[in-house]
């Protein structure tokens, strides 16, 4: 198990005067610290002791009932006894890779995927089969491929406002997934944290609703609420759902009990519908300057991602740009990214690419960093 | 993995009327509840947004520097950056487990030892030397003779108030068991639940504090706090503090900052030192009633322990009793306990004994509960 690379970067950008497109984390403003006060009273005056007490791995039920409603606003069924609440999805993708996974078992991610994610499989050493991307995430050709001629123990995929890209599977491409996985008895986690932070355009139906017996389900409240409660939730056929919840006693017993009560009424007082536009309506305005940024600024041979929602955008180079490389330049100058080539579980990928987050500063902020980034690769040498 | 014996009793005696003195959980109202909203809101003005964002794995630091002074009176230095804050004990068991234990790797644990660490290091497929007791706990001869001829990953104790027997390791062998594990560069793991929960007698020194750089050292405010907050706490010597930091960045990122912080005002404002009295005042009279209960109707041949606090006591009967066969007919009787022999890794042990637990159930409830066990107990059919 190695440290995170990201964590050493983030080091770095903590250093006053640094603006940092490097971060994947919502913007304390986001939060919705005006209510913390009141939810803990009606918590206190509603469940009392029992908000303190041991409670069962599953989950709190309240908030297991909770979910149920938010679930279906996702177009996904669900019964409350099946929704297990975890301390963050990151328990989740380890309690499925040490499942899961035997070391030199196959697994199937998109190219580029979820750092964290690549941290949570990789102790338990598999080997990752790439799946081939493009402007609207994984081409389904390239999963038929791999399934076809590999058995793979799980697919992984983040299918809407994905990390570190922020593209969306269209709606085509899901049906087509959907159908290759339940044709091929194939499991697919489908990680879903970002749905929820949409500034245009219409939801799309999650893979769990069209193959809910082959699709793990799991998201979080970190984007909504506060990544700082710890609290995510998944949803996963048998026999996978039992074997989370005896993974989980072993590990934390249960979730934060007070936590998951704050969440249920967060979320059944009607608080998250009220708060959730003011979070789009913050981060809106930041996404469209980074967007505005790349077109003012950024070399004509630059291509990146334009997402409906989410919280990055994926800028890719021309062949021969050494994004790590320049990275040292860009934070000499207090500006900082994460390279592409980190989101790849092989060397040699992503190079000229790079992750841009415009979650945790001011428009005019991202505009005078970017401004910033395209003038170190003007500058930077290239090949002849 | 195998579901948990004890969380099936206690499904049983979940059903209304049962006395239960099976369980093993600090009762509510031992929580501070009325202390949680004044908490909550010192923590949102002292802390803000910060108290609900994402924070480093090793814990918040306004609670690790808490816990240096709440360590330091048990008589163990520590610097704060070397706290790591836990989502409770059981995860930093599994992660131990998982850091050190490959399948057939010997570990040493008491007979009887806790059922929660049994449960976090099976799976990991150890074998287990067993180490001899007495009404003293850990009888050192049998440890030596064990790191003698066994090379052991680590030796598993809870040295005060143990679960299941609420004995206590007296100092004389603390300072015997430290060298031990000194002289064979052994690795000790310290579980310490309970030791604050003292309702007599001196505080003794913890073996951290003897053998500093061979002990790991964990904790939780679960009993002094509440356990639904899930905050544990452990002290490791390099390399391993650093293996459980990465190990716990896999599995939670971190522990839940909002909770952190509630647990660092509670500690840094006072409460602790003001409220732990009251727990103190409120089980003391529960434990008194069972020990006079137990003289009171328990037949003559049986031996129980006479803890000086914690959670249980551990009754001995006759050889040729079977507590497990009985357990059934005093469920009917509805009063539940959990059976010696689930405390042991091996098959055979314990069967004539019993864990009893008095937090949970007010003195007098505790006095007819013990008087329906000892009926049951002695119109029990005995071997000839």
């Amino acid at each position: 198990m190695g440290a995170s690379a990201i964590r050493e970067i983030l080091k770095v950008v903590a250093q006053p005067g640094m603006i940092s497109l490097a971060g994947g984390i919502p913007a304390p403003e986001s939060f919705p610290l005006e209510l913390m006060g009141m939810l803990t009273e009606t918590v206190l005056s509603r469940f009392g002791a029992t908000a303190l007490q041991y409670d069962r791995t599953e989950g709190f039920a309240p908030l297991q009932a909770a979910l149920v409603d938010l679930l279906a606003a996702r177009g996904i069924q669900a019964d409350a006894d099946s929704v297990l609440i975890t301390s963050g999805s990151q328990g989740t993708l380890d309690s499925i890779a040490k499942l899961l996974i035997a070391p030199g078992d196959a697994i199937a991610v998109e190219a580029p995927t979820y750092l964290g994610a690549l941290q949570a499989f990789s102790p338990y050493e598999p080997s990752y089969q790439t799946l081939k991307t493009d402007d609207d995430g994984l081409i389904p050709e390239s999963l038929e491929d791999v399934l076809t001629h590999t058995r793979v123990k799980f697919v992984y995929l983040v299918p809407t406002f994905q990390n570190p890209t922020g593209r969306s599977l269209p709606v085509s491409r899901r049906r087509r997934i959907a159908a290759l996985i339940q044709r091929h008895d194939a499991l697919l986690v489908e990680d879903d944290p970002y749905s929820e932070l949409r500034y245009r355009g219409q939801p799309l139906p999650s893979l769990k609703s069209m193959a809910p017996e082959h699709v793990v389900y799991t998201s979080t409240l970190s984007k909504v609420l506060a990544p700082g409660l710890r609290i995510g939730f998944v949803l996963a056929p048998e026999p996978i759902a039992r074997w989370l919840v005896i993974a989980k006693q072993g590990v934390d017993l249960h979730t934060s009990t007070f936590c998951q009560a704050l969440a249920a009424e967060y979320i059944t007082g009607g608080h998250l519908d009220r708060h959730l536009p003011k979070i789009l309506a913050f981060y809106r305005p930041r996404q469209e300057a980074m967007l505005a940024a790349l077109e003012e600024y950024f070399p004509p041979e630059f291509h990146w991602s334009r997402p409906d929602g989410g919280m990055f955008i994926w800028a890719e180079g021309p062949e021969g740009l050494d994004t790590d490389a320049l990275a040292g330049e860009c934070i000499r100058r207090r500006v900082a990214y994460v390279p592409g080539k980190y989101f790849y579980p092989h060397a040699g990928q992503g190079l000229a690419a790079m992750r841009l987050n415009y979650t945790m500063s001011e428009p005019q902020t991202i505009r005078g960093a970017l401004k910033i980034v395209a003038e170190v690769f003007r500058e930077a040498p290239r090949p002849a």
